[in-house]
């Protein structure tokens, strides 16, 4: 069967459920997206993107972008980050600040919002807060080697307005010293990179040096190690849904990575990288239809790390 | 590279930490295991079972059993299993009873100690409280396919002995009705099912049917199905090393399942089944040099579900 | 304005809630209570118990229970207790285990559920499992000066029956050594002392003499010493209501011990004992109408430790 | 005995232990404070002040502020502030987080950090935040009768400087709508009220009005109505030493409240405000000689509210 076979049983497969759950409405400018969008594009080692939908309407990628500021952070300090960020499963909301008390401000992982935040410290830290948003989107742009993403002012600027629990997680994580930057200069880089928008296309293609050990296969660009490559697969599996990263793991058997705005990014190792959107989200905070989709893309690709 | 020459490595490279670490204590008859022993087998789908240093001598599997039992409880009930057990990492140590309270006695995983207690009363419910223990060696005998792995009376005599915290978490669920059957039936069953004993050799035969899709390729036994076997892999890697799983996945890359008595069980689904076993434990109850012999492994034969 | 005027402004004062909240219904025996029954007793120092309604019926005191058991353990080990037991407020509910495995096993104070069983430990440590039941009521007869008292065997049986939350916690307790006595004997000698049935007016005279130094002025009965009486007080004041402890402080300003039963016990020192009882409880366990009552008496007569 | 008579007896207990334990020294202005200093002063209801040691020697008090600005705001809105601020015992650190993210951002009580900065931002709402540090002080010097009272710039630049903890736990409420204004507003009015210093004389003069119905019998000046003093007698003892407060009323058995800068402030309602100072701190930030002065006072004064 086709990679286009498989997407559209896919698509097949989330029509009853297009549009429930709840689109993100934490700041205006998520809260506007529609929630029965729908795009899904896989972008295999060795061969053309191939993608349904709206894959060629850019969204807000949100917590996606914290895969690529990992990568980053890696490059620049190497196994050093895990000094100030775990890397264990959470077992609590993305913004739970419970865990930061009980463990010394060191954040578990580096997805959730904590771990984000210390490690686009590390960016500041070697990029300079202003450089620090141009060089993390310049990296996604470099993934996907194509310049089509770009970071959405209004949404930066919204995250801005309604930051008041990513500043108590910063200012908290100050105290143990796990920043090293003045929280509003790290803060300012965290909602730009937040606001990182692009293509499901983009999205897909921007994956796929995870799937190949670090460098694009296509592009020939050289993202990081194949070491650095697996690890990162490794945190996706195991913290990148949040308190659902388990269920993920169990159903749909691939690393990913979710963001409100409604995207995952699925990597089969060796194989492809996958990006699907659909806005209105679970109640874990990852997109229902979009997760939906991959686990039938699992079950009919048989594709599965498991 | 032979599997032999990859197994060399691991145990070169585990020469210099073999005895560091704590052999677990909380019961007299583990206290007395060898802490510097090591053994290692690999068990192919396509060949003959290679192993190294003391292959042959039978250990306590301890935890490792959850997966047996795990198994069995899906092939008894199927999904509905998971209403009573969770399936995300518990963030929390192997014995946790603060979870339980925030999640109204619903145990995260099957592998943490409630979880595998309510897993067992599955199998209690199926098969009585005194065929539970022979039926739960039994299927990890069909697994190993040979008459080898035994109950060790001394070691199930110990763990009622020293059960409260055992017996904590029970009562704590039965408050909550996610246990069928009286406290003391389930956890007997649960204290037999923890003193399985069985050689490093038949640990890594037992597990080839989860690197098989659920039947072994060479006894031809079904144990369960493939979408199950994929599953319990999953769980593996999300939850068998309690709060360590991340670590695990991060520096070995494969689905395993740690036990007190210093054995790890890990699987490359499609390739082998791989047991390690030392006695001395590092801080999160995982043995030492046997995590550090996974990890060697995994690099130098590129073996990584990532 | 005499005794029995400002009894009577109570009672006028609870009219409109008499029957609201919810009766205690973890075990049967206490459910068939009747929700707007009302009784309230005043003993002096230097006159006779006065009471209004149904002063006379005896009712299970439940928790309340915990103040003599305290008194007695206190007796026996002395300040020695409090090696085991805490004297803090624990912000948790009632039965709460997450308190537990953050400390140690040692609970918060001796008014939590955890903390009476490792108090009801000390006696049956001095008296025996069989003797200690008895030991707990007959001191209950002394501090009352009256026969009346007597252990409800079908309420004993009852918490039996429904006691596995207290299981729990106790089998947790024994894990870290805070318990002598095997679990089961303890939470015997646990579930009968809270089956401890007395009237209204026998609540009050058996109070006395914590308002008078530990000893009854009127039938001689010495109790505990000065020191002792005050700090049980005090032990009343920041513990005796659970996780609104600081609400009845707040509203009443007098020490008191709450049961599910409906009753409350509280102090004036050096003027009198109170007891009321009404079944229907509010959220947090209390007499919701015995709550209002004692803070309607508590401010016309102008009685408060503040 | 004379007041003097028993200073002199707490003053001899202290000796031993003056100077053990800990200067508060997370600002530098307040860990230049000499660890073996000692002050004690008496303000009875009837008679003139009695103090012994370094009772004119102004010091930083810190958290004993927060009893003037619950006494404020109480005035400025009444119970209305418990819609905002909870008033029972925390069971947790001064400083926690954990208990605002289970409880919606409400803070457990006026007197941790939380609860005294939501308090704060009531007088923020009313004065101004120009005004707010202003209107404090001169609440103080009010309670006080005397122009005594100052706030230490250098002790608010310090707070200011090493203020981040305060800071997450702000915006945390922030997030909750628990703060109506500005965080750094809040946070500047809070920190100039705990750089409040005054002498030990001076503390226990204006501590009376809450040992006299909210009105200063000597100078006639009105604090706040009688059943409010009662209210706040009644906080202090539940909630004034953080996660020791009940062990201060089972040691003291009076109302009372510490600051890091070594003060505590204790009530006996009737009779006397007592005021005692000595910088070296035991484990939970309560000033160690302070508290032990303080129980030899209730002992051979045998004043206790119990």
């Amino acid at each position: 069967m086709s990679w286009m076979a498989h997407l559209e049983h896919a698509e097949d497969a989330v029509q009853g459920v297009l549009g429930t759950g709840k689109v993100a409405d934490y700041i205006p400018a998520l809260a506007c997206a529609p929630p029965d969008a729908f795009a899904m594009a896989v972008a295999p080692l060795d061969a053309d993107v191939v993608s349904i939908g709206a894959a060629d309407v850019p969204f807000s990628i949100q917590s996606i972008s914290k895969v690529f500021t990992l990568t980053l952070a890696l490059e620049q300090i190497g196994a050093k980050l895990f000094s100030r960020v775990g890397r264990e499963p959470s077992g609590s909301r993305f913004n739970s600040i419970v865990q930061l008390e009980n463990e010394e401000g060191i954040p578990r992982n580096p997805f959730i919002n904590a771990g984000a935040i210390a490690t686009t410290d590390v960016i500041v830290s070697n990029c300079g807060a202003e450089g620090a948003p141009a060089h993390i989107l310049d990296c996604v742009k470099r993934a996907a080697g194509i310049d089509g993403p770009y970071i959405d002012k209004e949404v930066a600027a919204s995250e801005q307005t309604f930051g008041d629990r990513n500043r108590a997680l910063a200012y908290f994580m100050k105290t143990y010293q796990v920043l090293s930057n003045p929280v509003d200069l790290v803060l300012d880089a965290y909602f730009h990179q937040c606001a990182i928008a692009m293509t499901t296309r983009d999205l897909a293609r921007a994956g796929r040096y995870l799937a190949a050990g670090g460098t694009d296969p296509v592009t020939g660009e050289r993202m990081t190690t194949p070491g650095r490559a697996k690890r990162i697969n490794a945190l996706m599996l195991t913290c990148g849904h949040y308190d659902m990263s388990g269920d993920f793991a169990f159903r749909v058997g691939l690393p990913g990575k979710s963001g409100v705005g409604g995207g995952i990014l699925a990597i089969v190792p060796g194989v492809a990288s996958i990006a699907v959107w659909s806005p209105a989200l679970n109640e874990a905070g990852n997109s229902l239809a979009g997760t939906l989709a991959l686990e039938q893309f699992a079950t009919s690709t048989g594709l599965s790390i498991f």
